[in-house]
């Protein structure tokens, strides 16, 4: 069985869904689609990193759209891994946690990863919408569509906009 | 560079300092050491899980003996990555990384991976206590002595028993 690495957030969590929501509960204001586009989470969000700091913040985000059951199909197929790049913001990791139990209970914590580098993790596939750690790992690799990766052309690999093109591809 | 994989509890923190002053607090009475050698720590002491989910468990630890200056050497010569089983208990994560930034200051946030199956992590060279994680390592292998090891014979690599032994040998 092959190792598919699946990013964490924004791949199986909607972390834009909660950077607009927080904001717009500090703010009053909500950026549209357009402005989030080709910027960096945080050149969207300047507060991003006290927003993903703040409790509550990972524990209340939504689900990716088909993730749930994209991941139990592919779960089948591949030994998977969530790998989350989160050892900066420890704060954050219980709750990632007990989000994955959440809505994946059918990882268990044998499947999941929390470091500061995805270049050491083995795997054969990466699934991540960072190009800064598909860039880097010598499998093959998928980066999942988001705003800020949208001007981005990835060097190998392939993009896939949604759960189902991903599960189609995989 | 090579990568060192550096196990923490019971290689950089004394965990069985813990083990007994949590229940030396909570039953009055203290095993000694001959009582521990050869039973693995669920064993020796059957509270166990309940205390390493207190808070304070991680963060009051002490460091082992000559831990922090001995991987400050090996971090010059190795790229080091330090590598916990901790998934299971999600609590302890942030504890234990404020414990080893407070504890080893020169390594960064970069350098730490809390996972369920070291076997997924890219190394040249494992130092643990575990029997069970060095069985699935396929790189060098580094058996560190604690009580609950003291009768098994490491199937490949070698044991040392203080890092003084661990610096020489590496």
């Amino acid at each position: 069985m092959r190792n598919l690495l699946v990013d964490m957030d924004g791949v199986l969590l909607d972390i834009y869904h909660q950077f607009l929501k927080f904001e717009e509960r500090e703010t009053g204001s909500r950026q549209g689609s357009e402005a989030l586009k080709g910027k960096l989470e945080l050149e969207a969000f300047p507060d991003g990193v006290r927003y993903l700091n703040t409790p509550g913040f990972f524990r209340e985000a939504p689900p990716m759209e088909g993730s749930v059951s994209g991941l139990k199909m592919l779960d089948n197929k591949y030994h998977v891994l969530v790998v989350s790049l989160a050892t900066e913001y420890p704060g954050t990791i219980p709750e990632k946690i007990e989000w994955l139990n959440r809505n994946f209970p059918f990882l268990s914590w044998k499947q999941m990863v929390f470091c500061g580098d995805k270049s050491m993790i083995r795997g054969d596939i990466l699934v991540d919408d960072h190009a800064k750690n598909l860039d880097h790992f010598d499998g093959e690799r998928i980066l999942y569509t988001q705003p800020h990766n949208i001007n981005y052309t990835p060097r190998r690999g392939q993009r896939v906009n949604c759960w189902d093109e991903l599960v189609s591809l995989l």
